[in-house]
């Protein structure tokens, strides 16, 4: 065997032709999403008001292993695709681990992560559709600059509803998103029915995601041919990102490499679904015993202290009822946490595995993630996003434990993205402003009193 | 032959282990730099008091056509290189063009442009030399990055004399520096005498890269142990950057493409020279004859407007006199004028070479870059730097010829870098708020008034 380069690129040829769907290998099926109108699960005519066609199809679509992959998806994957296997040596040096570390980068697009990955395929089947504008929410605003991005090459209008907090901690993101031609509005607006009872409410609210989602879908629900997109927690969304785990797996077979960790940070779960479900349909299947590490914030720590419950994905509870971990549709995030990880609920199908003992689970801090996001900096050279930075905390914390035990495990995290445009929490970070938040019991019972009070 | 990919990876056994000088080539050399106290050319132990050892050698060295790439430096070179060779396939469709077109994009590393292929070389001999700090001036923020990212891996002090308009136009720059452990200083600064005097005569002054320049000089020659280093103009720099033209030209060989056109923009000169080296040596040996293109801006028009004589390098008259295209070290371009490509001067080989007709210049005006800029963004994905966009402005232009002549020209260009950090510039393209400026014959004099009474 060759020496392991720095970077593994696949050829062309290589790359993913089809998605990989992880619900047929599950043992038990996540629980369907519920109208809550009438109790029921939701039929693909009750999603049909506000999602394309073809991705209602894919999210309701539990049979099918693999999904094919359009062709001019798969030609637009090739602008900015393979994304790299990067083998962290320096990182593993300046550690002294005998741990082996890679990443696989996913910010080298213009968005700066994964997202343009579900992005392409969404805008792609709203075209085939023959609309003619969508709508979406983005906080951190990478998701919001991905869609940007696909709309641009289709010539599809978009409207961004952009979490206020965000837009004003990051301006320059609201003028790529306008350079793709998107329109950026701020959440809580009073644009829509929903957005002014919010601001009515919570006057000074600087916002969440389930608040932009809520605002998004009102104006998707009520304009002639536009429909929403959203960039995580649904099942399409998780089937899009697969080909980070399959470019991975295939450069893993490639080389020979055998991961014992999978690491991934874990907002909605778009990012690590994708990077795991090809290596967990082994585990599924018994063919491999990969350990699986969701990494969350503290502060917004769904999976480790949600509760396992039908939740609504928006503030405005006007979605479909989800099964999935969650802090309740209104808990919000506290103003001092930097970046993306800050909706309230987590992806069914990554819930559902957690909940059956499939993923562990880990919540950081905000300082020791920055920490260890500017010692990444220094040594391997790129500057990550305050998301990514979540698994690298851990990616860390788990080569230092093999330092102590001398166990030589190889480690594989997703880094989601660049830091580029999350400078002012950086500079926070380096001028010792930054501070962390623990939410108290309390703090989280007031979110969980917003959970339905039904159950199904 | 197979389909030509969407982006060519070389792999890491194909990077180049030397760098290409291409002063051995020419058949006239550019004339030696001068010390202006003797009128002599410079020797080695004059220029050793201000740079480090081993780069002067290369600076002096006229004679190697190939001078060998520390290990070390091939192995910082692999986290982020080879660079893809991309065919822009997108941009051709988009221009209905029979011309192919093809750019070496050099954005992949978060100081966001080709700099830190010279930064970490500089670095590497620096430390090897015992040096424990250096200075340098930054412009549009690239080389304060790059050299920010190469001292935090080698564990070196910096401080970055970054020019004022910049700083302010870019605050985030400044949080990236930071970050890596570099030290900024706006310039003019009160920090150095040569800043005062500035200050003292131009009250209010935005600063240019010549000014920082002399700040930098006069820190580095009164700091034990401290050197300056330059990001762009010098000849050891050119050298460095042609790790981009040596993947360029193996990438073409690899795939049996035979370019007609290379196009770079064209400040200092670095990224210009490193891509054309390479192919100027085979054009000066008669075995290709490719045309260059250098790209500068209307508003610092040095090759196209400037006059071909010696001149200091910096505003504060400190340096050796170079013989070059230039305004004249007075010269300080429109504060309308967005990113880089602001220096008074031209690379003394860039300089020599255009002088004697090897490579052709045209100057373009900043709306129309922003265009071409914009347009490249929503048809190939990335959001090019300013810098760039120059390269894809004439890029588009001959591109556009061809559609009309006919011609199937093969055209490659220079994408040094992504324009993350240039949003505030795009902002002012967005709102309509951009203008150009052109200076008038009057502005040019009072440039060239600044310009040395001597000859040699």
């Amino acid at each position: 065997m060759a020496k392991i380069p720095y970077k593994i690129y696949l050829e062309e040829s290589e790359m993913p032709k089809q998605w990989v769907n992880i619900r047929p290998y599950m043992k038990e099926l996540p629980e369907p999403f519920i109208n809550p109108a009438t109790g029921q699960p939701c039929t693909a005519e009750d999603l049909e008001p506000v999602f394309c066609h073809e991705l209602i199809k894919q999210e309701l679509n539990v049979t099918d292993k693999l999904i094919d992959i359009p062709e001019e998806v798969q030609a637009f994957y090739k602008m900015y695709r393979p994304s790299p296997l990067v083998r962290a040596y320096n990182l593993e040096k300046a550690l002294d681990t005998p741990a082996k570390i890679y990443y696989k980068f996913e910010g080298t697009n213009t968005s700066g992560s994964h997202k343009l990955n579900s992005a392409i395929a969404q805008v792609y089947y709203a075209k085939k559709q023959g609309l003619t504008s969508l709508t979406t929410e983005t906080g951190a605003g990478q998701w919001g600059t991905a869609l940007s991005m696909a709309c641009a090459f289709y010539g599809m209008d978009l409207t961004v509803y952009m979490v206020k907090v965000s837009a004003e901690q990051k301006p320059y993101r609201k003028s790529v998103i306008e350079t793709y031609g998107g329109k950026v509005i701020k959440s809580p607006s009073t644009t829509t029915q929903v957005g002014r009872k919010i601001l009515a409410e919570n006057p000074g609210t600087g916002g969440s995601l389930g608040c932009a989602i809520s605002e998004a879908m009102e104006v998707a629900t009520h304009t002639p041919n536009c429909r929403y997109v959203l960039g995580s927690v649904l099942n399409h969304v998780l089937l899009h990102q697969t080909v980070i785990g399959q470019e991975t797996k295939t450069a893993c077979e490639k080389y020979d490499i055998h991961p014992d960790i999978i690491i991934g940070c874990a907002g909605g779960g778009s990012n690590l679904g994708g990077l795991i479900s090809p290596f967990m349909a082994d585990n599924l299947e018994g063919k491999s015993d990969i350990k699986f590490i969701a990494v969350e914030p503290a502060s917004c720590p769904s999976l480790t202290r949600g509760k396992y419950a039908f939740d609504f994905g928006d503030t405005g509870k006007t979605t479909p009822l989800i099964k999935m971990y969650t802090l309740g549709s209104g808990f919000m995030p506290s103003p001092n946490h930097a970046g993306g990880l800050r909706y309230h609920g987590m992806s069914a199908i990554l819930s559902k595995l957690y909940h059956d003992g499939y993923i562990d689970a880990v919540a950081v801090e905000q300082t020791k993630v920055f920490e260890a996001a500017t010692f990444f900096a220094k040594t391997e050279g790129t500057l990550p996003a305050p998301e990514s930075s979540h698994a690298i905390r851990v990616a860390i914390d788990e080569a230092l434990k093999c330092k102590e035990s001398g166990e030589e495990k190889t480690i594989i995290f997703g880094l989601t993205g660049t830091g580029y445009f999350d400078l002012s929490a950086y500079k926070a970070f380096n001028d010792g402003t930054m501070t962390d938040y623990i939410p108290t019991d309390e703090d989280l019972q007031r979110g969980f009193d917003t959970l339905p009070k039904v159950d199904f």
